[in-house]
């Protein structure tokens, strides 16, 4: 069992906390990413909706004015520091789209300053605190799922709620990504006990490292940290490699930058010995397309 | 957040180990069978081919012999103790079908004795000791993913390969499973080290309570014991719950029945909370049936 030679790609993924100041969310943002690249970071990755609060802890319609447009001033800094630094960067975005139609959106730039990829959250969450739903209206690119080469990878990029489902990961995976961005904004309501708080961020790691594992790629969760309002967002930043195994791990309560080297050559080299791709019985799947039971 | 009155279902998994002769390893079976159920088990599960050494080691046509129809022997001896022991018993059978023509079969049997599931693997593997393909062909029903009602639950069998896809979990809990049982043979190489191993547990571990957690329903993996040959297989059989966590689990060396007693109350509570069926995109699953990218 002689694997490839390595061909590493250097990942950074940016966890930091935020004010209610736009400006100087994005300032810090752009400060971590220089720093990141500085540091070897080909790929850097920002958490979700990194520009302001998390804005959907209540249903306040006044909270919209915080959307722009793609491009937009968010956009064109992000463009602008990637190109600037030479990397792949991913961003998010609380993404205007018209009048009273918002998606909440990952964006890519390769080291040119591009815009390769523009991903709209797909699969959007409604809860107490989470009440998303009434912001961002769902994706719908066809197709919704999408991998990118960008620059050393071909990455795919998917949003916070989209990590709890294997057919998301499955579809962005088979489209060619070799590592999967999750953008997240996830925390513990204040009232949860440790027992809850361990058991959520235990499923959190656990359904993403499970991602990577089925389909053999690597996995990067960029979270955020700090308390805002009723929400402790846990950090704990991560990325996986094929097997599922954590390489690298940020706390749960400071600003960091997540670095990780990720082989590409353990890819093919994992599913070679794990060959689930080999075995999947695509003419037995067709119920995935139903809601439940036969209908 | 309070539940609902729970809805205890036990579960007993016999781990075991086996010898070169088929009638003592269904002798011990039938003896575990009947102490799990004086132990209180509602629902027994045996592992994958428990008749027999796991005999997949080598391509060597003189196995087959091993083989019977359904019913045969083995079933009317596994029908005949469910009714006995008035539990749900599920099995596993290598079936010979027609002249040529094997499966690996799951089968599940009522407390009346009556066979009232049947599944036909549907993954098949093929690695260095494992050379299933050479062995079974691979499930052709439709659909070939479903539950049963059994007794105290609805239940839905699945075949150790198959745990490595999250499509089959989901289409036998979209088919109303609330409990997905893994019949598994699955060991470490002898010539694999301490890591490797260590690695290959946890990863079958993980990605089966994955499949508990996306689905909010519970899982039970049920692997043999012993040496046999060039595999050691590691046992490990455990219960998730609905939200990842292990609520049991054996030694990775011993014989023994382990019980669970599953709260089927919480499935609906879970889905609740984390309501990952309700924002499923099934509109933008095609690809899904797909083998890789757009082909």
């Amino acid at each position: 069992m002689v694997r490839k030679p390595s061909r590493q790609v250097r990942v950074g993924l940016v966890q930091m906390s935020c004010t209610p100041r736009p400006d100087q969310n994005l300032k810090k943002a752009l400060g971590q990413i220089a720093k990141a690249a500085k540091e070897g970071a080909q790929i850097v990755c920002l958490q979700e909706l990194f520009r302001s609060l998390y804005f959907c802890q209540s249903e306040d319609d006044a909270q919209f004015a915080l959307a722009e447009e793609i491009p937009g001033p968010t956009s064109k800094a992000l463009a602008a520091s990637a190109a600037k630094h030479k990397i792949t960067l991913v961003g998010s975005i609380f993404e205007r789209r018209a009048e009273g139609l918002y998606h909440n959106t990952a964006v890519v730039f390769n080291e040119r300053g591009k815009m390769i990829g523009k991903y709209r959250k797909m699969h959007i969450p409604d809860d107490p605190r989470y009440y998303e739903k009434f912001f961002f209206t769902p994706g719908d690119a066809e197709p919704g799922f999408f991998a990118v080469p960008a620059g050393p990878a071909c990455i795919g990029t998917l949003v916070c709620w989209d990590q709890w489902y294997p057919e998301a990961a499955r579809l962005t995976a088979l489209a060619g990504a070799q590592i999967l961005f999750y953008p997240t904004a996830i925390g513990w309501h204040k009232e949860d006990g440790k027992e809850v708080r361990q058991a959520q961020a235990d499923a959190w790691e656990l359904i993403q490292r499970s991602h990577a594992l089925s389909n053999g790629c690597f996995v990067c969760a960029v979270n955020r940290v700090g308390v805002e309002d009723g929400l402790t967002f846990w950090g704990g930043s991560f990325v996986a490699d094929p097997f599922g195994r954590i390489i690298a791990k940020a706390s749960h309560d400071r600003e960091e930058i997540l670095y990780a080297d990720c082989d590409l050559g353990l890819i093919d080299w994992t599913r070679r010995h794990w060959p689930f791709l080999r075995d999947r019985r695509i003419d037995a799947y067709g119920g995935i397309l139903k809601r439940y039971g036969q209908s």
